[in-house]
């Protein structure tokens, strides 16, 4: 019996470290199934995803006393993750759920390997759609302040065990404090692309400039709105014989691919951070 | 005989303009043959293109004469062009080579209905190009200060009668005299999807923001960098694994597609201007 | 008081169409508010789609009346249709849900101006996404032979007087004199590029081909398979590192995209058919 | 000093090859600088791409003899490229130049690692074009039948020693012969979405039928006419009001993007082939 695990790998960038790690897994009776690697050159930065399985005898613990010796040789940052293993994801919405049917629909279809165990809200809008999937609904009142309410959610987050938080359109900015706790851990989705159109009417924004594409942004959220780091984006083109309603309807449709895009790509733990960047590993 | 035009026509939204225009061109023994039209209601404004065919013998005066009931009646920003008279356009360059090239194969295709009566750069790199395409080149000298040099290419505009100026990667900045003397007669191409990457060096600013599109804006240039109206624009997807120099290879193709694009609307008479941003009449 | 009209209109190309329609709107106190033609010069045909409003007292009968003279005079195979007067569409579907919901969704969201008053299917799958949406839901019986079946099928589109016939993935090949019965008004989605890759396993075909792009079309069902005229086609592009698998989930969204579209075109009158083609007017 | 390789892989699907491989590698004190793989277990197969350098003591043949063993081991069938040796690329076109002129001028600017030392034709048309990039420019006769043609072709093939032909709208079928003799060695751009619209005419055909967007495949030419295996294809939206002589210029976009794409992927030594598709490993 054998047990499949996913290792990441991001350091300097150094002649050796792609064979020393296949020596390593092969070392353990292991077998790598899928290789992915880049040298960003522009920073000098080596970035590696390497899918392989190994005897399950093989523990996360044991691989990680095997692997110290090589992650000190080229001071890497790696993690390594069972495949097997859900990550545990929270939804926050506000009234809109054409974001919140997608994540829900396409993992039904079994297309996210995570568990949605809760969804939160600041409005009641959409518990009948939380119903409709059996998952536990809970409104949370941004009127008692934004410290209140981050306090309720982090409360909640706690309790589900939360992984990972999912911004599905939620409409509220979020705390310095909050960002912080859950650095690169919160996903949010912005109907614009940026780094064009931050903040507030994003498509009223696009729509008085003339732009002829619009766009959707799915990006880790920090401190600063809408400038985290960007994991998936895309657009369509417009029509100037489209109003700005249009505008936001036909965004809807961006908005709910890239934010699955951008799950997707964080559950496969295709996502690396640096300098304030990501890199995405196919 | 019959003689074709195009007729332009931006007012205030109101009832009957549409049938006041058809019913005058056919009172001139006219035949429309492409109407389009776009009631902007976002702002309030109609938008039409009419091409037409009447006798030859009615004259663009003839037109205007008959045209102006009309045209008070609404309150119009009208124009009205004859179809087979080509504007004069030049085209500024710098260095690099691939947006003059574009215009220069797809004119001789037939593809653009213009005069290209002279190329104007302030290096000699793209003579070269000129001479294969029989067309003269000036080269004029930045050192002399931006007032001199743009003294110089306003001479030479003046003496080749043209009508539009191309800016096909020309890579200094015009003053606001130039821009208000040429105002919506100067389309630029910048090498980022605006308005983001504003400026210097997009395609770095856009690597080192890790987005997962990047493009390329036509526009008119005005006194402000990079933020006159769009006329065309457009992105490819790149991936994280490309280079800032694989960025700017890659962009190229955007670059020269999209300022063929807006010099081909822009020829047609179907590039609008209202309130600072452009609608583009197909 | 007004009401608004949509007018199609098709004959051949013939000098005068415009202003005559447009002249016979204005003489009922009419107002045209969006005006689209097409001179399809390859097969000589003109074509319209005129949206006008006029003093509500002007019936569908009174419009013909006055206008049976002009259609008369070019010939013409002509519509008009109330506005605010919504088809009766009848979705038929199987076991995959995708497209089902999209239309579900997009419809609550007043995205299409239709009624959706049953829903048919030859599995019991989706019955629970029928009610949650409180629409009726048939099951009928291909084991009984195609003929009893769709005899079933047309009791129930009778009952509920059904315009428009969807197969959202009904995954039966239909009779011909189901599709004749029912000609230009029933609208499939098949998965795949057509006319590449008609019948079964589309994605399948595809993969072993090798193909870069995988699409999906929204067609006109007639009696031959998959050949009915195209409204709606879009691809995405594949990596070969896509199993067959792959290929199946990720065209489920043009999958979708693809038969809203068309739908949605189709209720808007933007659909004509010349020799056995499409021709989308905006 | 160091040389820089490419290897590429086939064989079929077994654990170890990738740690067999950068094992060997690193034992020739190499680097791996770029490791592409792929299993396509949908037939069964491991492909590889590796990109490494090596002390340039060692030499192809040095590397055949060392690799020999893990090559029986896997029964690999493998290549081996030094990254600096440019192929030798025949063009051979007819009248139109699009195509051309895209291969020659992204050559000058570098993207393509190989050398055009000939450019042969039916037609005189664009022998200017071969002069303006200096390349030598051979005219052959088709009206003395295709064997003589070919016979001619292969005649200069060999002169100049070339390893690959490149069909930029050559416009002339070949004989199994020929297509036999340079089997995989001959790309040809077809100006169609393969497996749609193959032979002659596609622009009309496509235009015909309707579809709503039209596209071009770049593929290994074989005995049987636009069927051999795809290498590079893409496509773009068409309006319905476009006629065919706009689809055919439109078409030309993507005609050169095409081919351009797939001659790069095949210098780049991406391009496998596998049971009659090709699997291109970025």
């Amino acid at each position: 019996m054998s047990v499949k695990y996913i290792l990441t790998v991001q350091c300097n960038d150094r002649a050796g470290v792609i064979a020393d790690i296949a020596t390593l897994i092969s070392g353990m009776a292991g077998n790598i199934l899928d290789f992915s690697q880049h040298s960003a050159l522009d920073v000098g930065v080596f970035l590696a995803r390497i899918r392989f399985e190994v005897p399950d005898a093989v523990t996360v613990a044991d691989f990680a006393t095997i692997f110290q010796q090589i992650a000190e040789k080229y001071n890497m940052d790696w993690r390594i993750y069972p495949e097997n293993q859900k990550l545990r994801a929270a939804i926050l919405v506000s009234k809109t759920r054409h974001t919140l049917y997608e994540l829900l629909l396409k993992h039904q279809d079994g297309q996210l390997n995570c568990d949605f165990p809760v969804i939160i809200s600041n409005h009641s809008d959409l518990a009948g759609v939380a119903t409709q999937f059996h998952i536990p609904f809970y409104q949370v009142d941004p009127a008692k302040g934004k410290q209140a309410c981050e306090a309720d959610i982090n409360q909640i987050l706690k309790e589900y065990s939360i992984d990972l938080v999912i911004l599905a359109r939620y409409m509220q900015i979020l705390s310095k404090e909050f960002t912080d706790r859950w650095s690169y851990r919160v996903i949010n989705i912005h109907h614009g692309f940026l780094p064009a159109f931050m903040g507030a009417k994003p498509y009223h924004q696009a729509w008085y400039k003339g732009v002829k594409l619009i766009g959707a942004t799915a990006h880790f959220a920090n401190e600063n709105l809408d400038q985290g780091p960007i994991i998936a984006q895309d657009v369509i083109h417009v029509q100037d014989t489209m109003s700005i309603a249009e505008f936001i309807l036909k965004g809807q449709d961006v908005e709910r691919k890239v934010l699955f895009e951008a799950v997707k790509l964080y559950l496969e733990h295709r996502v690396f951070v640096v300098g304030g960047r990501t890199f995405i590993l196919d």
